[in-house]
Formats: structure tokens, C-alpha cells, sequence
């Protein structure tokens, strides 16, 4: 067993993407097998790329508020909300607030 | 692609923890392949099994003061607090605060 605070973890940017950095805050580190949570960043306007990639999102939203855009139109979210993106399906995260959007991001371990 | 208030999930009883509640958030009502994330409440002096099992915990505390116990003694967890623990690991989950211990636990998709 391992307890750490999320913060002990280096924030990383995140390549393209400015105003927006990730913390890799449970996965090889601890030599977990299956999947991987990540704690992600967006500073105010900021976006995570537009794109898609065949693994699912499992997404809970710990501050801020923001869009989520996808094939059909937007969501928004707020504190508490859930996401759960599909395998292949295209989607993008802004800050649509004034202070940071943090999420918590599970993906499967590649 | 999806997006609600984790509230939206009703909260279930856990058989044989008075005071824990779970929500499966983020799982089979998306219909998600690899794994699945649960909102767990504990209110004060409540606390989960102390059990072990094959699969890995992945959790990070959303509000609230608790302590994990393990093989190895306790450790103290509060609001950011990652734990990781191992496939087969033996732990408990205990609230030690005045107000409910939230937290998000994901585990692998039987």
C-alpha cells in the first residue's frame, strides 16, 4: 500500500496543449496493472486537443467548470460531474470558468 | 459520451458497513469495457471492510479525514490523498473526522 498527496506528483505539460498540465497520479509508479488515474489541469481557456483514440475516458470533475465538446454538440460540467467517453469517440475539454478545471482522468493501461 | 452529477448514481448501503454507502458512477450503466469508478461515503466512525481481494484499488479522497490500515499499521489520508492498494492486500478504510470521508475507488471490471 502506498498513500501519497496527488501534489507529490510532478505535473507534467502537456505537449500542444498550453495551460494545461497532467499528473500521472496512480499507474506505473506503482507498478499498477489495469489502469491508470491521472489528475489533469486546465487553466482558465484552456483545451485538451480535439481528437479521439480507441480507449475509453472515465472522467469525475474535483474543481471548476468547463465544456465538454463532442460529436453531437457540448456539456457542461461542473464539480462532481461525471464524463465517461467512449473507445474512438472524438471529445475536447476546456476551462469555460475564471480559476482552474481539475479532473480526474482514468484511462486503461496501455 | 456521456456527463451527469455523480449524485445522479443513487448511493447503495453496503452490507455489513453501517454508515458506508457506494455509487457505482462510472461503469456497467455506461457500458465500460475495463474498469469502474465508484464514489464511496463513509460518515464518521464509519468504516469498510477489513478484507483483502485479487484487484487493485485505485483511490483518491475527495473530502473528509480517515486513516487506511494495512499490514504494515495505518496511514492517514485527508482531501487529495492518493492510496494505491496492491491485488491481495489486506486494508480497511476508516473515517476518523467529523464529517463524511468521500472518495473515489476504481477497480477493474470483473
Amino acid at each position: 500500500m502506498k498513500a501519497y498527496h496527488f501534489t507529490e506528483v510532478p505535473a507534467e505539460p502537456v505537449e500542444g496543449c498550453p495551460g494545461v498540465s497532467i499528473r500521472w497520479a496512480i499507474g506505473q509508479n506503482m507498478g499498477a496493472p489495469h489502469f491508470i488515474l491521472r489528475v489533469i489541469d486546465l487553466q482558465p481557456g484552456a483545451s485538451t486537443e480535439h481528437h479521439q483514440h480507441p480507449w475509453e475516458h472515465e472522467v469525475f470533475v474535483l474543481e471548476g467548470e468547463g465544456r465538454v465538446r463532442y460529436a453531437e454538440g457540448e456539456l457542461s460540467i461542473g464539480p462532481g460531474s461525471c464524463v465517461y467517453v467512449e473507445p474512438g469517440e472524438r471529445h475536447q475539454f476546456t476551462n469555460s470558468g475564471s480559476s482552474v478545471l481539475r479532473i480526474i482522468c482514468v484511462i486503461p493501461r496501455p
